[in-house]
């Protein structure tokens, strides 16, 4: 199996996502992005016995500096982030300084938001050691925090210098986190491609058991969907709002449960099955195409029900808080059907009431 | 005395700068600026009980609601930023959304930083009330926010759709205020033109004097200037860095006199007369000069010493933490001429070190 490298279209600046396995420790994936001597490896401490010390190795001809953060996305506050600021200033890191982040989407969206803003913008590189991570968070420059009302309340578009997603390092991931990387995966099939939809569902078993060639192809190809949509809308402006399939309900379930109960992928998960009730109602989606969804989500080892404690009218509440949420109306991404989203701005409380319920257990 | 608009010319991010008496409650001057309903003031305690029901009102056929933030450089921290958050997703406001900063340059670098921050990024309007608002901060897109260990140390470039400087507002403000404003407004003469510089030594009398006039040519050029640098640099790769005349130098006073102890405007004027006599034992000064410089900041009662608990040792330590130092080496804007500045980046310890003991009284 070998190494491969795509590539986010974005004028200036264009970024290599590399993917493959044992490429973390190649020093030459990081040399050309890394502009002055000084890296700051952003971390957590799960993460940092298992791979700083093979990465501090691998940029030993750079002044190297780490900081190790807790672990969770309850973690992912203005405080915990300011701890990223201790250490730049405390080691006196110049505007050329480099950041890498090395974990989860928390650990990269906190290292990329924090180099969003120290000094107004320094370079970044995303080390993603997750599923999720490497299918998701790690590509399109969004970065962030929550706040205690909402989740990516607080943050900035910008873009990594290069991700290298390292397949090896998901040997080490616990199970209940590949499933929730696996409803990210999914998303794309669902929300882009039933080509892809159907190898996902014939290749499900592989990919539980981790077998390499089939997390690969399944990383690349996400990828590629993530990639071509970022570079077509940056900022959010128009479809690149399709990623959120399943987020609105998601955020939601993740701020209701409190952050860190469920993890990101499970509430993506759940709100994505509430999603194609939803867009059955409205007549998009048929029957048989809800309980395929429904169907995967359980083979991939995800729930399908929001936790018990959450009624309907407190998740209807939740999600209004949601920043999809313009001008009072609520904008939702729906299934036009399967390989094909669209955005819906007209949703009658009625039918979302009715999906929510329907969920509610 | 009419109302007068310059434009800060950044392709499809152009905004206007209205300068004149009595502006800030004509709602024409928002109204093309705000993109949805919701509107948030931000302001502090000092400015609310003179402006706010008056802008309030300019506004009333928005839905506004407002956040008074504690007055002074030293509540620009994280803590105080996150009260702006509080008050978005409290009204549950949604991205387009507006912030109107009215206020000094602290109330327009945290309002400014929270719009470039809540949702990744939504619309402001900056409304300065302090002279050295007016003439600098207000105008470029910094934003940004003071660390324990540096000014603004955490900030992005977030340009502002238009900036209502009303000179009417600043009747009130205490002479000290004006005499810092004074020296942004000097900076712009010795830094790029002479002319006007000769023209604030002979007007400093009216200026002091609030003349309405006087302030509002001053504050016009001021703009001009400093949006003739924003367009040709707007993320300070180049020749932008020219505007931190004294900054270096100023940061330092600052931080080591304690945030709020010294007005920013009083620390640059001190930074000033460093630069100038570091640029005169560089050989690119006059003696003759350097009394100029010092003489016109006396005459805008402003300070021309650092506070004497500093010494030339810790004063050069505090520098060496400040932004404008790139990979270890500081990069120092120092005079060519009067009405010239220009950065050296080879600047020697020894001269360093002697420009400090001068000052050190």
């Amino acid at each position: 199996m070998m190494a491969k490298t795509l590539k986010v279209e974005l004028g200036t600046r264009d970024y290599p996502i590399h993917i493959g396995p044992g490429i973390f420790t190649d020093a030459e994936l990081y040399r050309p992005h890394i502009a002055g001597a000084q890296v700051m490896i952003v971390t957590n401490e799960t993460i940092a016995p298992l791979y700083l010390k093979r990465l501090r190795q691998t940029l030993s001809t750079f002044d190297v500096r780490e900081v190790v953060l807790p672990d969770g996305e309850r973690y992912k506050t203005l405080e915990v982030w300011n701890r990223i600021f201790d250490a730049l200033l405390n080691a006196r890191f110049a505007r050329d300084c480099t950041l890498v982040a090395l974990g989860g989407g928390v650990v990269g969206d906190m290292a990329g938001f924090a180099a969003a803003c120290y000094q107004r913008g320094v370079a970044f590189i995303q080390v993603p050691t997750t599923l999720l991570a490497q299918v998701d968070s790690s590509v399109g420059g969004k970065t962030g925090l929550n706040h205690p009302a909402g989740k990516n309340m607080i943050g900035a578009f910008h873009q990594p210098r290069a991700v290298i997603a390292d397949t090896d390092t998901l040997e080490t991931l616990p199970q209940r986190e590949l499933s929730a990387g696996l409803a990210e995966v999914l998303k794309y099939g669902f929300i882009r491609d039933s080509a892809f939809l159907d190898w996902l569902e014939s290749h499900m078993a592989e990919l539980l058991a981790r077998d390499p060639d089939a997390l690969a192809h399944a990383i690349e190809r996400s990828c590629e969907i993530k990639a071509h949509i970022v570079a077509e809308d940056e900022f959010e402006s128009g479809h690149r709002a399709l990623l959120n399939l399943g987020h609105t309900f998601g955020h939601a379930i993740e701020a209701g449960a409190g952050y860190g109960t469920w993890l990101h992928g499970e509430a993506v998960a759940v709100g994505t099955c509430m999603a194609a009730d939803l867009s059955r109602r409205i007549g998009w989606l048929s029957e048989a195409d809800v309980r395929r969804i429904h169907h995967l989500m359980v083979c991939a080892g995800l729930p399908t029900q929001p936790p018990s404690q959450l009624s309907p009218e407190r998740l209807l509440e939740l999600m209004a808080v949601d920043k999809k949420v313009i001008g009072g109306q609520m904008r939702l991404v729906l299934l036009k059907m399967l390989g094909e989203a669209a955005i819906n701005s007209d949703v009658q409380r009625d039918d979302l009431l009715a999906t929510l319920s329907t969920h509610a257990s």
